[in-house]
């Protein structure tokens, strides 16, 4: 987080009216904050299929996944995941609802997985994948997923499928959250 | 984000293999990537009455809120509401269910919030709070409440009270953000 030549010398302490401790720097009393990060990605529909990507960047290169992505600043969740889908598989989706929250407190990344479905018919392969296609239950390579959040969101969303009105899921208890 | 006299020196632009730009430093080359932050929060029940929290703090100072705040790195979205009733509130709570997620773009916020309920009938002001009560619906301090999105779970969570499921909620479509 910062270069190796500067006169920031951090302490480890909690500060005045904080409950944490967090690192201060001895110098001007910067308090250095760090926050979970916010990842959004999407199932998308078509035609009973679902879209998946191959990636093409590490982590878990080659592997399978949805298309999701580090929010930014200045867009709204469902923005995030609708660029997300636009940047990775060149797909327009329209947003149907929540699916999940997860978190995968390891890496203090919290994951929010919608429901969406194509706009128009069209997708390609984007800059971050190999390849991208549309899947039917029986296609999804389950053994090549990328991550055990998208095998979470691919089995909790099959658990409801044609359903409208459930509560929204989050982590699988008890399972594994490493791929 | 950092202290006055050190040698970082940021130039706006894009990153090689990024898509937006971001702070790097000509110096080094540390990119200052700023994310969106969550906060999470609970409408906790207890006898049909809801928890509100009068803030001790700012922004918003002396307005009446929802146990909620930041979420830290090694938390789930749910312990991080948790944590937060019991600061706040000095609450022990269930979580039930996810009832929204806003996005507040202006301020990059995410807004996690959840259905709890109160495990044992007991709370009293946290630090960051003056007071704490359980408001029925007509003894909610309608236009004394600290922030829109406080506003925005409360009349969302009476549209389905009793439901068990529905989809979650997210932003009021066109209603300011602003307190």
């Amino acid at each position: 987080m910062s270069e190796p030549n500067q006169r920031i010398k951090f302490e480890r302490r909690v500060p005045t009216g904080d409950t944490h401790p967090r690192d201060v720097c001895t110098t001007c009393g910067f308090i250095h904050y760090v926050n979970p990060k916010v990842v959004t990605g999407s199932i998308v529909r078509h035609d009973g299929k679902i879209l998946l990507c191959r990636r093409a960047i590490e982590p878990r290169l080659g592997f399978w996944t949805l298309p999701a992505g580090f929010m930014e600043v200045g867009e709204t969740a469902e923005q995030a995941a609708m660029r997300e889908a636009k940047e990775e598989a060149n797909a327009a989706i329209v947003i149907d609802r929540l699916l999940a929250v997860y978190t995968v407190a390891r890496i203090a990344q919290v994951q929010i997985m919608y429901l969406a479905h194509l706009d128009v018919p069209e997708f390609s392969a984007g800059e971050e994948s190999l390849e991208v296609m549309l899947a039917g239950w029986n296609d999804i390579p389950w053994a090549d997923l990328a991550f055990p959040t998208v095998r979470w969101a691919l089995e909790q969303y099959r658990s409801v499928e044609g359903v409208a009105d459930f509560a929204p899921f989050t982590n699988v208890p008890g399972a594994d959250d490493r791929p």
